[in-house]
């Protein structure tokens, strides 16, 4: 059967993507897209690069407009999903790509974002490994998925293994990634001018307040951790799109560099959007460039006692809209694959 | 009194650059250049933006043209420089902007570069802070000068202020840096090629493999750490010149975070071209481009116990050539700042 | 039915583009690979983003090896193709990404390339406008297929339908192009390092000798010129992919400026991929990154009797792999738009 | 003796360049900076890499403050810098790097702007071939110069010599110009984020409506033109700074092409910041950044019986800041090169 879908957000970068990768999905059909400021204009006008939905115009988010689908993709910024979606059919599909219903605690939300907490929903990363199995399972019985962070997700994936298979330790963990400007959406934000971004690297939410921190403990939480705590820290670096995300930490006294590599060969063993590359290969972000595929590269350095992963991510399509629709995919009893390129555009 | 100068490498990046910035010094006259390749041809024919050199033909590199200058820099492949310069005047003063005479250790040499180890030489970071005092001391009285590594010198004058003050722990350090392909020189290699980098970020030389580890460490030790480990990782983004590195250390528990900033206030106090920003303030590489800056920016992460240092920094000028001719300032007794722009260009 | 597949030079960029494409495409397998260097090694050791070939191993590029395929498509340096080319099966649908097969002219070859000129073959642009159709006739039933220089196919649609339509004149064209590195492909070019091309604009090729300009007068003399000329010059400009092609010639004097915009709507109006959009807008290459399609902004100027159209391309899509793919459906009387994406990756 | 100065639009980007070059002028001694909106900020807190002016706050632009000075650089948006400037000491010299005070015709005010037609200043462009002479001229007895528009004088630069001398047709100008966001200001329009900018080329001000194009009549009319005219398109592309513009003009009939670069060569003979390079050579934007240097690179296209030229400026020095102080070092009979770099800082 064919899926109808609804896409708010339609003019941002997030719902864009979705949209561009909706258009490769059989069985998805897009009948709705829907936006704030720019409502009543054709899609195409705020997103030219979509040329295949050329007869669509934009519509408000509201309630009213996006009801009746089978799916609905909110990419809205935070606190403004909640109120939406709570309007929305019990029984449609709703895949919240803001950070509303991310965060399973009230005191984390009220410490990185404050106002309202929302009830968190499933979290939509689906291969990331829990202490027992992957959080694929939680996805396939739910109808409402928080896709994550795209921060989050990508230093998650990077370090569970780890803590599931118990060779790293868990309150020393430290993590750099260079990012595009892409994951700030379409903000008209000095910082994020052209001017300032061509030839330069800057960081930003420096010293444990970046709002993706709590995301990544509560996702190593569920992968076995008792207390973890990391240092995070994004760097924007003048690429529109990727992460670079390098993470190490402290390996289990006695516990030799293939045991540790053997934890995440275990852990993505199969897996067709998560892969680790062999020894001495590292990933680049213009490999998965538009893809919906995780690069991991693995090394132990046995001078310090560490291991270091880098990870690769497209922060739109795996980061966000590929997640969704990965996480929606399953949800419904799709193949997962389904209208997700695991090819990147390189160079 | 005006000094005879000759560069040797001068159609390299690191050469050109030490051209750049000594047409700004008044002490200074450049009288030859030298080349291995490009010899017999004019020197703005390789370096095009260099045109106050329009007169200047690029000359072979042997003892005979380099003898007879009052100064003498040597930018040269690791592994050539040690062989002119035991041919040169014993009283001229000679600045490597190579490997050769940086590492202290024989073992090193032999574990990261391999072949001969050469004499050391006075290593040319002025500013770098020692147990007692700094390394401008030691540069006042020499004729030999080592220019550090440019991710060697960001990565010690990020963490050796909180070394030397007893603030952090010196066996948990960890850095990664973003940072511009110019570092690798003019080389013809596929992974430096435009449309490889253009778009992308990856990683090189990881997993405590990369040859500046031990020229840190030696800083490292120098500032008064006993047996110091880093895992170190630079990630090659697009941007031509810069490094943005951030390094973060765990605190000595019971250290408040103003004994913390302190030690970084202390040790560069009065420096003109190492800065520590104001409190919640962080460096871009775009604000040192051309400049002789390195601009750090300090953030105390109390829920993980850790100081993240972020440091920005030329890695053509602070990184190379101008810790050269500042170290040469100092040598000659001459006003340490001359020719060395504080100001980068920015945007 | 599925046609077997064999793709040559698929280490280098325009190859790796081909086999991109192609893992989307229903009807293609991809059943070899060759190189020449890289002749043994694993496709994604040199291809890392083509993760979905994960099998395939490049073998030497041979007419043992690649015959018995339904398609072959050469993506080999110019020169190389017609050796090649000659020892395959005659029924075998062959597309040549290089120049070999693009001349009709000897003596445009002798003068532009030099050595010897191979014989000419259909020309793989469907949409170019001719005196009577366009170029899709002459595909339906062809074996030999030569894919466009990207520089070239995209100046000719640029101003093809006007000479055909009779409203510019032929004599004063110019075109000025922005265009991205990969173009050179993998070449170990000095002029193509990173650090040479990020933060900068460059031209090459200036003055009348690039090669693609007896090709795009070939492509104006088919659409009707009769001894068309124009002055032609690509600037290298800091992006991995794309072309922005700035074309202007002169209004056929009494031709008003609707009629204009009317020549370039007749000559595309339905096609899929190559689109004209409104009066006002402006393509930019970002929307058409990986994707087969070619926008086209066009303004009147009549201050000076001029039109310039505007050109966004990706050139190893619709500039070669896409426009050799979308070449061979037509050839096998396959659906056009197969495999072929239409929506770009932006931003 | 020393000046001082004022400069005003102190936290924009032109405002910026101004007080970057100033800090290595020996005679101008910068005592006040305004703004309008960061009024009362500290000048390092908008433009951190101005790290010599740490001591200055930013004052608010009013008469009453920007009297007093010797000199007064104007950086204001246009329309602001005329009410401004009316109330200013008579024999302060004043810099206007706006556009009030360029045009001398009220119609292609009212045309291209609109609003009312501030008095025409002397243009500051010194090396402009006019007639007679150069621009030099006039400015050395002037104390009202209003700077060029970056790409107006670029053009100008390109073409005049030509003009002057004879040799190319007047009515039949093209220009294509790869130029960076920088030159757009600091303004917060969504076409003008990193995420639009990276990795896309896009054209702007398409079909003779940009505002710099009078500008250019205008200049090309001093250096003899009866009725010149002009096709001038700009492309952003993806570098902060530089404007490389490709003008090409038809040959007059008869003129070989030794004489075509004659005409050039004399044009520029001898001046330190307008270079032609030798016949063969091409400029890239990056051997100009951050310099006064304007490169012109020139080819005679037999073929089509043009010229083409290509000239490399950084449109924030040459283009703006550069070309104001020079103006001004002449108005004040100093030295025509004091605080002006010729050399680029590349890579």
């Amino acid at each position: 059967m064919t899926y109808s879908v609804a896409v708010s957000g339609a003019s941002g970068y997030a719902g864009g993507e979705i949209l561009r990768l909706l258009a490769g999905h059989p069985e998805f059909e897009v009948r709705t897209v829907t936006a704030h400021q720019n409502a009543g204009q054709s899609l195409i006008s705020q997103q030219p690069h979509l040329r295949s939905y050329a007869g669509l115009t934009l519509e408000p988010t509201t309630p009213e407009v996006l009801s009746g689908h089978d799916v609905v993709f909110l990419a809205l910024p935070h606190g403004a999903s909640a109120a939406v979606a709570a309007q929305l059919d019990a029984d449609a599909l709703i895949i919240d790509c803001g950070a509303d219903h991310r965060l399973e605690s009230a005191a984390d939300w009220a410490a990185f974002y404050g106002g309202d907490h929302a009830e968190p929903w499933t979290y939509g990363v689906p291969e990331l490994p829990l202490a027992v199995g992957t959080q694929r399972g939680a996805l396939a019985s739910t109808r409402r998925i928080a896709a994550p962070g795209c921060n989050a997700s990508t230093v998650a994936l990077s370090l569970a293994p780890g803590i599931r298979a118990g060779v790293i330790e868990e309150r020393d963990l430290v993590s750099v990634l260079a990012v595009g400007p892409s994951g700030a959406g379409r903000s008209l934000k000095a910082d994020l001018l052209a001017s300032e971004i061509l030839g330069s690297a800057s960081p930003y939410a420096v010293g444990g307040v970046h709002r993706h921190i709590p995301e990544i403990l509560q996702s190593l939480r569920a992968a076995g951790a008792a207390e973890p705590a990391i240092s995070f820290t994004p760097v924007l670096v003048p690429m529109a799109r990727g992460i670079l995300a390098t993470s190490t930490a402290r390996i289990v006294p006695g516990t030799d560099a293939a045991a540790v590599r053997a934890a995440w060969e275990a852990a993505y063993a199969g897996e067709p959007f998560v892969q680790l590359l062999p020894d001495g290969e590292m990933p680049r972000t213009a490999d998965v460039l538009g893809a919906n595929t995780a690069l991991l590269g693995l090394a132990v350095d046995e001078a310090v006692g560490r291991v270091v992963v880098i990870a690769a991510v497209d922060n739109l399509v795996k980061g966000t809209a590929g997640a969704a629709i990965q996480s929606a995919n399953i949800a419904l009893g799709l193949r997962e694959t389904l209208g997700l390129p695991v090819n990147g555009v390189a160079p």
